[in-house]
């Protein structure tokens, strides 16, 4: 008998043939309707059970996250919400799962809060819910290689352990295999870390940037996509310890081409989805209108999931200078009346949150790209303007998220980079690589990074970033 | 103008049009020939420079390494070994690289040691050799991802720092962030993790498997490929501290679909580059060959590189029990000649290394798949058969390699998988949502991990497994 999964029958047309199907029950209803999910698609095939002719014993066994293998008729199906079903013949109970269990569990079909599917994320993949999210993720994944693939880029493996502490991207982890009960010291009191395994102090990545120069150095055009770590104590729902980032790196690409790829990039993995995902994006859309019910109106999201995917991928992004969006928010309502929390006096003034979400939410709405920002509030490797005082940095900003990615033209010039090194005290010894990109053939090149987790929760409509990875990592949490 | 790739150019027959380049400077020579290379491709552009109506203070400046952008028209060249070139109009010094620093580099044209390209990672992959490796590996990769999505497999980013310390697939490096010099203790003494800032004691995964096995039980067929880390002090040519891995997991799938699927993956993956690599695969080749010129015949490979892989991807792997692979080595004549270090004395042995490619490389003289292995010699979630002393596991080996893969059914039995993680000491409070998967309908499934760097070692020709990773991690190595 041909094996089938329940995507591909529901999409067939070859009805009177016999297949067999395996998955898991998420409902029986009526001793005759098996809704059958193998997780291969959103929605269940219906199976009808001739009852009078199936053991009683195994008809008991159906229940609700049991698995099972079903045998029979791929037929026309005459009720509502399905265009097949299949006619069962024989039933094969593979695992079963007994209800009094199931209760206590997720599984158990009946509305459960995020924070109790968090508690046994591993079972929230088998709802609804979390089947369409981790099914958008791993087609998001794989627009991202694709894009990149057809558009010349080479990917690169940037090293996870660091030996650097100077990526300067935020807090990090240690690595070590030191015994922490007692470990070896030096004559001056401190940690010996040359009795270390990598025999140097080591540390989680924050971001792969800095080895993908070096490659987009060699390669032209490179792009990581993997994990990195925060070590800060943010308990937000935008932020994880430990998340997956995207960073192209380009040669011979200066900002204007960096925010044209970022641009680019995002409407066209966002295109994938929106023609490889249907079903699970339409769901995904009902469950989000469906919470905003509960909501003030002002709370709500102006336009449904689908129409704001298809609004971010048709329109431009509106570009505006970082000078510009300062004069923006300076005469802005809620500067003037107070509203912010921080009032923005003069340039030079970082942007808070509440500051991107006004310019993306109330005065563009759309995706908004800032550039040229003030060097004093940006990292060491950015481009110096011929200002003196902004550099080549780039925010884009999405509605709901905030800042979706951040990038830069790098400081191409040897000296101006070792001097801006030096002022912020970093040692050149420990770059010396770095560095050496700029001796030897440097060339005017730029590259962000994307924070994978927060185009998953604009994509999905989802609004805690721990609903939108397996098993997500934050302060007193690393369960699973 | 219009900017193009050297790739792009090469490709191209719109001789007499018009392009501008930009690329790294390989060699100049007679004042007249620029080799100009930009990562798109392995081969070279040939840029032409009528010398006698450039800037001489230009032209000083194209030295070996030097960054430039060359315009030009495209014509049919009159030379061997391209099929065009480009007639230089301007040529435009974008960064230079001074020929007394660069000679202090690997930069210099000549042949330097893979010791000394690894101690210069940051720029090894400015040569043929290393810009040959990194597409190659690029491309395996993009395959892999193409591999998994076109066969309804879902891509799962399973966590990279975990809480468990059960995976047990080997010494794990500890994550945290407390002060090393004085980490808090509890009242007996111990390191008090709860202050850590996961709140408990965690560590760098060795193994995305038991995660991707609860996802299996959602989606059906799931993937992982993400970095994952070993502690161990071997320092091998086949060993890295922290190294790719991909872990395909599926329900619903015995051992025999299981190497099914690795068998068809790893002949896929090889085609793609096969078809997508051509020029960067035959210079791998001719390089090997080069390099074993210097080496005793019978150590040289028995094909060359191309060949070896077609041979993979056009003859099914060999599969033979662990009982009869045991039964050809106790007879082989370097088991009775005693030519083996560890000799094969009684069924239960474990095989090492020399063993295995005895098998592969004398024996079949193919990629072997080595199945049901002694119980005692295997981990703890492995199926067990019903002979009681076998499991269902399984071993790709490769010639020139050895293991590449290694997999198994797995235990779906809820009780036999509690008796045997009782038998062997894991605590069940801690992989209590690993148990979880097999009570609530429980199945049947299979998978596998493959070590990525392997395969890249295989499709490259490379001997070190340092030199298919950009940057590799190992004892006392942690540098850029």
């Amino acid at each position: 008998m041909i094996i089938k999964k329940v995507v591909e029958l529901l999409e067939s047309d070859q009805v009177l043939q016999e297949y067999k199907v395996n998955g898991w029950v998420r409902a029986f209803r009526s001793n005759r309707f098996i809704a059958l999910n193998d997780g291969s698609c959103l929605e269940n095939l219906q199976c009808v059970v001739d009852f009078k002719n199936t053991d009683d014993q195994v008809l008991r066994k159906v229940t609700t996250g049991a698995a099972i293998s079903v045998s029979g008729t791929l037929k026309e199906s005459e009720g509502k919400g399905q265009s097949v079903e299949l006619e069962v013949k024989s039933i094969n109970i593979l695992g079963e799962a007994h209800p009094e269990e199931v209760k206590k569990t997720i599984l158990q079909p009946k509305k459960h809060s995020f924070e109790k599917l968090r508690e046994q994320a591993h079972l929230r993949v088998r709802t609804n819910t979390f089947g369409a999210i981790m099914r958008v993720r791993s087609k998001l994944s794989f627009a991202v290689h694709q894009y990149f693939n057809d558009n010349g880029f080479f990917y690169v493996n940037t090293p996870i352990v660091t030996g650097s502490d100077a990526e300067g991207a935020g807090e990090m982890f240690k690595v070590t295999n030191l015994d922490l009960k007692d470990p070896p010291k030096t004559k001056d009191g401190e940690i010996d870390y040359s009795q270390d395994f990598f025999g140097k102090e080591t540390n989680l990545t924050v971001s792969g940037q800095l080895e993908a120069e070096t490659y987009a150095m060699g390669l032209g055009k490179v792009y990581t996509f993997g994990p990195t770590f925060r070590a800060e104590n943010s308990n937000t729902t935008r932020h994880l310890a430990e998340f997956w980032m995207i960073e192209p790196e380009v040669a011979f690409c200066d900002l204007k081409g960096n925010i044209d790829l970022a641009e680019d990039f995002i409407q066209q993995v966002l295109k994938y989805i929106t023609e490889h995902c249907k079903s699970d994006l339409e769901f995904l859309e009902n469950r989000l209108l469906e919470e905003e019910k509960s909501k003030p109106e002002k709370d709500r999201s102006p336009m449904p999931l689908r129409e704001k995917i298809d609004f971010v991928l048709k329109n431009n992004f509106k570009r505006v200078s970082y000078t510009e969006a300062i004069d923006i928010l300076r005469n802005s309502k809620p500067n003037k009346k107070k509203k912010f929390s921080y009032i923005i006096k003069e340039w030079g003034a970082d942007l808070q949150s509440e500051h991107e979400r006004y310019l993306v939410e109330k005065h563009f709405e759309c995706p908004v790209v800032i550039y040229d920002y003030p060097a004093d509030i940006k990292a060491f490797y950015m481009r110096l303007n011929d200002d003196g005082k902004t550099v080549r940095a780039m925010d884009v900003l999405f509605p709901g998220i905030g800042e979706i990615a951040g990038g830069s033209q790098r400081e191409e010039r040897y000296d101006v980079l070792l001097s801006k090194m030096r002022e912020i005290g970093i040692d050149e010894k420990e770059l010396w690589w770095y560095l050496d990109t700029r001796k030897f053939g440097t060339c005017v090149h730029s590259g962000f990074g994307l924070g994978f987790e927060r185009l998953v929760l604009f994509a999905t409509g989802m609004s805690n970033i721990r609903d939108v990875i397996p098993y997500p990592r934050s302060p007193q949490n690393a369960e699973f």
